[in-house]
């Protein structure tokens, strides 16, 4: 593709530019301020201002520059440039681009391109029932919210890959540089082939402010910079400046270097010849003024150049005629006769300057990965399927199974390519390591002969940051891939906050009829809190499912599959669903296996079903008491409270309930998985006593039940933050929901049992302490615990 | 200090130390493999092995080499040097030094420096009823979990920041160095003022593997890393090897030079000359294998050197008799006869190398900084109350006065330069800015002419990375100092499992005796999800609560007062507790006032309380409805839904409830600020319907509450995840959290009351109306809803 490489711009195209950024910054403050009068044929009166000003000036200017360049190149190149925008809260910028490109008025018609359509789209921005300040699903040509700062270089990096026509242009703001995640997701070209991915184009802008203090990276010298940034691996370009002819000079240059360095290293990756490890991409570091082109001060203060430029540079523009003065000279300034003929159009030899089609970054089909979505070609479960001949027999590690059936998933879209597994260095750890019989964890650094699964062209993605990996998932389902993230329990919290801003992101896109949608972000979260022995309290916190329960209910699923078989009919569906989160927790320890698959298939669609094979209810009217569970450790000691139960009480009507779909306990009102009432007591009873067993913090059991009718008597145990390095079954102990404290709770709660039963409550208590004193002398659980299977044919 | 520079060792002290190492090496090996034979005087016998093999050995030598080095350091200087182990998971070495140097068995006086002692010492490690296998609390010198990897090089700063004596020697791993949060860190120096506080000396150790994979900085040439931590600001220094004799010169000459270039930094910023802007700090990058001196090859297949020696490089060592052969083997290699005498004892040479009493790094206070705490002292809360004749008469903007307090907190601590606020660049946004007149924000980079407080002395810490503002607060708490950190309430999520693992730490260190107590962990969420209209959904989330709520009671606390006087109730009086964590959640947009100072201490005392001012019983025996709240948006929506009801039916018995300290809502048995039954009753009646405005997800009101009698009756709102940029009203109405919901959910819910009103109903029904229509043609709420406020003489 060098040849490709294109002449310098001349003074003309420049200016034209010029021009088109000036129109683009007009329309940014236009939004930010105007109710009426947008073209400004009159002069500006205190009706025309928006009642409340909000909204971002600061960053906006330099996206808007960003932008106009960007349009050139593509032009030049015929190229597809994705536009992730990290300054997202430059909102104003990014709709006055989509809306100058035309893509903006024919994603909404009523926004037209036109004096009234100008209108509109000046009142909409940051009103009720309008559109939000910041660059939103609501955005075209945005995947990237930039709300939260953080992702945006993450983002662009999981778009990137498997897209080999994609050049990302990923905006970083000198703020959000100061962020973690972000400063991790500078080492991402370590894990991006040329040969087969897009590539990321860094722009670090340097503005030199945040919302009241300068910023780290604008006060470092540029020797620093260019140090740093070699260090991470690139070859920084610098534009630096605040004069428009020079500014643009400078930037067009640098955007052909970097996208002339680019097409060189895929050429040179593409042509056949064995990757020579990390190539140095470029990256662009661009200094110029916060809120450039706007106001130098406002009463007496600095403001262009200035943390005091960040949102609204002058305030008050309806009551107070002086400031309304220094904005109306202040959109003057940009001549928007110039720009725009008498119905308010932009001028033909502008609106010529943006690219056409899908071409252009508003309608690029990145930006809508619903549209480029493929189906995953999926294995059938059946394939995979434990036998359960005499239930509890063998003992498996689910995961291992899930590994095998994602081994197959990958063989068969390896040819589509929209398929990857992420995690932090846990997929062996985790059991998935099925998956090396089929492909490798991605690797571009030198790989060493006496490496193992290492590879340029891995499907596999592990680094030590779940930032990345969140990250690198969200960018690569928003532009129409699928995925999964195989993730240790505790550390799934490290990105609460990515999952929250996702599941919003969501939750909007959803309401859009325009975004087609987008494959599920998928959780596999395993080396729980039950099995975390090895490295103890730290690494126990089953707490992440109680975040997302808060989240919208047509967002959110939680599954807790109790053996192999189930785990597959959940991973598989989950792999099948769009536009949601699912979050599974498996374990990945060997565990007794309960259901064949035709059971498991019926039990996770019902998401909560009564176990008739672990039950001793007779032909009776109803059990004494009901035992629940969800989650694998927790069933594990139900029913081995079960068997004790029945063994020493032989009457006692028992029922055993497994819930495998969380939020199926929730009533139909507040989750569309929930089980109606009627159904939810002919499971749990009317009036019966439940000893639930749960695998996380018992309250969010209460939460979800409240409202059924049988809530007073749910007694739910669960995780109480008792955790330390001790044997599995100790934890238990130590969180009182071992097989013992659940009998014990049992004979407590049925009306008059206790006092029929001293024998039976004694020895429950003597098996605790035999435990209890087996196992600070031996090290390890009793062989009765070890080698527990539950061993009853069906 | 320059004169104190120190000879470089002989070879006869480099032999010693290298002995010193392999007494450390020889001991981690025996914690993670043997409960028996600790100094091999027989023959590895199968029940001398643990029948649970759990411990992490890759790390460990390296933690071993560095800690013996730094020994030597530490007595030529006689400096105090506080180790932060980021690589926690080698717990077994931290263990083995702080046992060398004596600090181990006068902590725990049961594991003795003699044979007998170092069996337990073994047995206990990763065992029931033992310690667990990572660096914790339970470990003597450590501030520093390192569980979860991130935050060692940011617990390192926050520990150095004002205390001038300190040099925190701290470790970061390869595998962390992946992390985002750690990443962040490295530009900490930044905030580090020379001539104030103590340093950071951060040791890179590349050991070349994470569980299953290279690291990418082990695998970046030397030429980039030196180039990247220059960008970063640092001087790096290498050692590379891994020849014994020869990396323990290298690392001797290295800490030679990075503690001459310390003392020679802070010497010249301590003269008293103007400090030249941010310091050229030393670091140094350490190469070494991967479980250095382990074996090379277990059943053929490469260890030392690799990533099987992350954990536990020979298995199955009771069942395999090849296997313990290599263990013996292994042990063996460091000669332990050499080592220690026939008692078990360390030999007196190598005795003679740790520091002695308070410099032993096991030992030193800032590692216990309960030690060096000294109390707060506080300004008066009455010099800062708001006065309140009448009520609701005032609009002031709470976290305003709060901010007059903390800046009276800032001037009477000046001397003892004990206390810091930390926020993510939004202290003046949060309207703390009174601060400013007592202090600035620390910047050490260079500072603008026109820059506003920014300053070298300052003791606000701004960065926009809330992982950083968290770490930060985290190593200044538990090296005795105090704090506040001020965030955006969504965005505190960024640092859920930051909290997570603070939470835990303190849990388990209010557990032993011999740490002294800390200051507590304050958070001050403001901008909060109902004051985000500037930017919408991505801003709107109030879960980190809930998050809060699972963690063990005696540790939390979360306080939503309602006004300016109880603020600064509850600001106060977190500043006075220790050992836990408290979460404030208050607005900073001007909001009526409510409660004298007095009345304000009493509600806030009792933490939930009837308002009889804003209650309408007459003397009835009871209300007719309940109107609870909690925070100070649905306190001002509810007291607007009690005038509403009031005047529309004045016969209507109506009790107004609000809650302060969310905690006392859930039973004594759960958390020690509950209310008692009789007490909650008297408030929220046993069967009444109680109408719960609050701030947040309303589910965590049904989980607090669920044990209590009248339950069934409580009807909570709250956030219901619908959310966009609007106005502050019209967010209320988004989520019916609204004065005109609450109030017709009021009449639903008292019994035959709704067909009697049918008029009211109407009313409230076309002001909802009324507003949609205003808010959606004006972009303002309605003037009755802006200017509303609570007006009543009380």
């Amino acid at each position: 593709m060098s040849e490709r490489r294109s002449p310098p711009p001349t003074e003309r195209e420049l200016e034209l530019i010029d021009r088109y950024w000036r129109a683009a910054n007009y329309l940014s403050i236009g939004q930010i301020y105007l109710m009426d009068n947008p073209l400004l044929r009159e002069p500006l009166r205190p009706e025309h201002i928006k009642p409340r000003l909000l909204g971002h000036w600061g960053t906006t200017p330099g996206l808007n520059f960003i932008y106009a360049h960007l349009n050139r190149v593509i032009k030049a190149r015929d190229g597809d440039v994705l536009y992730v925008c990290g300054p997202g809260h430059g909102g104003p910028g990014m709709v006055a681009n989509t809306y100058l490109e035309g893509t903006y008025s024919e994603v909404y018609p009523d926004i037209s391109q036109d004096a009234d359509g100008m209108r509109k789209l000046f009142r909409q921005f940051s009103f009720p029932g309008g559109i939000p300040s910041h660059v939103a699903p609501e955005t075209p040509g945005s995947i990237h919210e930039g709300g939260e700062l953080g992702y945006a270089l993450v983002h662009a990096f999981g778009a990137a890959f498997d897209n080999p026509g994609l050049v990302v242009a990923c905006v970083v703001g000198d703020g959000e540089a100061e962020t973690g995640p972000l400063a991790a997701a500078w080492h991402s070209t370590k894990f991006l082939n040329p040969a087969r991915d897009g590539a990321v184009l860094p722009i670090l802008h340097l503005n030199g402010y945040k919302i009241a203090n300068p910023t780290i990276l604008s006060r470092t010298s540029d020797e620093d910079l260019r140090s740093l940034f070699v260090g991470f691996g690139y070859e920084p370009i610098f534009v630096e400046g605040h004069e428009p002819a020079d500014m643009h000079r400078q930037m067009a240059a640098a955007f052909d270097r970097a996208f002339d360095t680019i097409e060189s290293l895929q050429a040179s990756a593409r042509n056949g010849s064995p990757t020579a490890g990390v190539p140095r991409w470029p990256m662009i570091v661009l200094r110029s003024p916060k809120g450039w082109t706007g106001p130098k001060e406002v009463d007496g203060k600095k403001v262009e150049g200035f943390w005091r430029a960040h949102q609204v540079p002058v305030a008050n523009c309806r009551g107070d005629d002086a400031h309304r003065q220094i904005l109306e000279e202040w959109m003057r300034s940009y001549r928007p006769e110039d720009l725009f003929d008498a119905d308010g159009r932009l001028r033909p030899e502008l609106r010529a300057l943006a690219p056409s089609g899908e071409k252009r970054m508003g309608a690029t089909p990145y930006a809508n990965g619903g549209r480029m979505r493929r189906e995953l070609q999926l294995p059938n479960i059946r394939d995979h399927a434990v036998s359960v001949d005499v239930r509890g027999a063998s003992q498996v590690q689910s995961t291992e199974i899930l590994g095998r059936y994602l081994r197959d998933v990958m063989r068969l879209n390896a040819e589509a390519k929209n398929f990857r597994i992420f995690g932090p260095d846990e997929t062996e750890s985790n059991r998935l390591g099925a998956v090396f019989e089929q492909t490798d964890r991605v690797w571009m650094q030198e790989i060493e002969d006496y490496d193992v699964h290492l590879g340029r062209d891995g499907r596999v993605m592990e680094v030590l940051s779940e930032h990345l990996c969140q990250g690198w998932l969200e960018g690569y389902l928003l532009t129409g891939r699928h995925g999964l993230f195989s993730c240790y329990e505790a550390f799934i919290h490290i990105i609460d906050s990515m999952f929250n801003q996702h599941a919003k992101w969501l939750k909007v896109s959803r309401g859009l009829d325009w975004r087609e949608p987008v494959s599920s972000l998928n959780y596999l979260l395993t080396s729980h809190v039950w099995r975390q022995d090895h490295n103890g309290f730290s690494h126990q916190d089953p707490g992440f499912v109680d975040l997302v329960a808060n989240k919208k209910a047509d967002v959110v699923r939680i599954y807790l599959p109790p053996d192999a078989n189930t785990l597959l009919w959940v991973g598989d569906h989950c792999l099948r669903t769009y536009d949601r989160i699912n979050v599974i927790v498996a374990g990945k320890q060997p565990e007794s296996q309960y259901l064949t698959i035709d059971e498991a298939v019926k039990h996770c669609e019902e998401g909560i079903g009564v176990w008739e094979w672990a039950s001793f209810e007779k032909d009776s009217i109803g059990p004494d008491v009901v035992m629940a569970c969800a989650g694998d450790v927790p069933t594990m000691e139900t029913l081995a409270a079960v068997m004790l139960l029945h063994e020493a009480i032989p009457d006692l009507k028992i029922r055993t309930v497994n819930v495998v779909d969380l939020l199926a306990m929730q009533d139909p009102q507040q989750h569309p998985h929930g089980l109606d009432d009627a159904r939810f007591d002919g499971i749990f009873t009317k009036g019966r006593p439940v000893i639930f067993a749960y695998h996380g913090y018992p309250y969010l059991i209460h939460r979800l039940t409240y409202r059924r009718t049988n809530h007073g008597n749910i007694h739910v145990r669960g995780f109480v933050e008792e955790g330390t390095t001790t044997t599995p079954f100790d934890m238990t102990v130590l969180n009182e929901v071992d097989r013992y404290h659940l009998a014990l709770e049992a004979i407590a709660r049925v009306p008059d049992l206790a006092e029929k039963v001293p024998d039976v409550i004694a020895d429950l208590h003597a098996k605790l302490d035999a435990h209890r004193a087996f196992v600070r002398e031996r090290g390890e659980d009793m062989p009765e615990i070890r080698n527990w299977r539950w061993a009853r044919s069906s």
